[in-house]
């Protein structure tokens, strides 16, 4: 399995603490050694960095851990291969441009039919069942949206495609394009929303920890998803299976489903 | 304008020397200051790092500097900006997926009536000529061939199409997608291949020299391509206006055109 981190925030934000703590498990805390990545969004460009190795022993990954990237949308995942080898174009996360815009997604889970989604013009470059997955969803948005749906039609266009996903296997989600973040639940998801009085928050894998109310002014809202609690003495909300949540700005804007 | 660097090897080759010397430009020792980018090839996947500010002040271009990453195929981008404001999305290179591939494009000149290039699938996400212009090429490809050309075939394709843009102002060329390294001279491009026996470069931009010997082994080819070049003690080949050159496995391939 693997382990996704997203982020919403409504002014930039820097995602090092958070990522410090994701990192340690990919090789360290957690067996997610097979290859990283990380997709920052500055308004329609994305910057990435990727690496197929262990992020905990990755040069590029110590960068992106101490080198503070202001942004408002991030994507982030750290892999433990199931299907399609250890390579670069195996790691996630994926961007693709559709009507002018990145397209981000990231995956967590096994979809072991994966073959039976038929696709369109977007194709795999790697061998991975995430991608070709991210692959039909495209082609599903390509052939109903002549142009970037509002983030509420979007969730509403693709929460029954994603419960279609999640019966093929295990379909955990994220998805942005720079403007909100979308989560998708099929087995393990947990958000976070933080804003004044900002507090103290120590990481579980790694003896960190910050003071939030130092790094933000009193009208920042951030939103952190991931597939664990990164930090021990805060309070997350735990997605439900067959849940998705649409993050705008940093704030909980929409959700639906669940069970 | 702006300025170019590619590479092509026959052995994963690390191209931090001719990128140390590059982005001395990016705001040093040349005013190509509003951004850089860099994508290297792994097989099918990429890594890219790109900077709107300048190079010579990025954190992330001292990593790509200092952190040797090996790779058959190379480009790099330094902008001078004329179209288009300095922001993430309109620095180069640009990639996109074209039959499963990663198809990287990264252009030095101007083309003002730009927009008179007619788009399919592909359209830009940034506001630049170059992006346009790669996007227009991207469609004449798919409107022409179901699947990747070799390169042969390819180079002949794109000739009559780099000429026509040519005729429309300045397009100077780096394409890739992973199999080979195309480079089409609108004014200015010159490349240098180097084979054992292997000597001493000694950088024009920063006092840096590197015996090639201690780096290499006998079977190495690699050949670099800059707008300028980027020692001052080798002999590089100087690009005619209308040429174009391929290069596979760090090789010349096939040149054509020039006047």
């Amino acid at each position: 399995m693997c382990e996704l981190l997203g982020m919403s925030a409504n002014v930039p934000t820097d995602i090092c603490f958070s990522f410090q703590g994701l990192i340690q498990r990919g090789g360290g805390t957690g067996p997610h050694k097979d290859g990283w990545g990380i997709v920052f969004y500055e308004g329609k460009g994305i910057r990435e960095f990727r690496d197929p190795d262990p992020g905990v022993d990755s040069e590029v990954a110590r960068l992106v851990q101490r080198y503070p990237i202001k942004s408002c949308y991030v994507i982030s995942h750290i892999r433990q291969a199931n299907m399609g080898p250890i390579c670069l174009e195996n790691t996630h996360p994926f961007t693709r441009e559709v009507w002018g815009e990145n397209w981000t997604f990231a995956h967590n889970g096994q979809l072991p039919h994966f073959d039976s989604l038929t696709l369109g013009k977007d194709v795999p470059i790697g061998t991975t069942d995430s991608e070709h997955a991210f692959c039909w969803l495209l082609q599903e948005l390509r052939t109903t949206f002549d142009r970037s749906p509002d983030p509420q039609t979007l969730k509403a266009f693709l929460h029954p495609r994603c419960e279609q996903l999640r019966a093929m296997g295990v379909f955990n989600l994220l998805l942005s394009n720079g403007r909100f973040l979308l989560a998708y639940c099929s087995t393990k998801l947990q958000w976070i929303t933080r804003r004044a009085p900002f507090g103290k928050a120590q990481l579980t894998d790694a003896d960190v920890a910050i003071d939030f109310a130092g790094e933000t002014t009193p009208n920042d809202v951030v939103t952190v998803v991931a597939t664990e609690p990164l930090t021990n003495n805060e309070r997350w909300h735990k997605m439900l299976p067959g849940e998705m949540v649409l993050f705008v700005d940093g704030e909980f804007w929409a959700g639906s489903g669940g069970k």
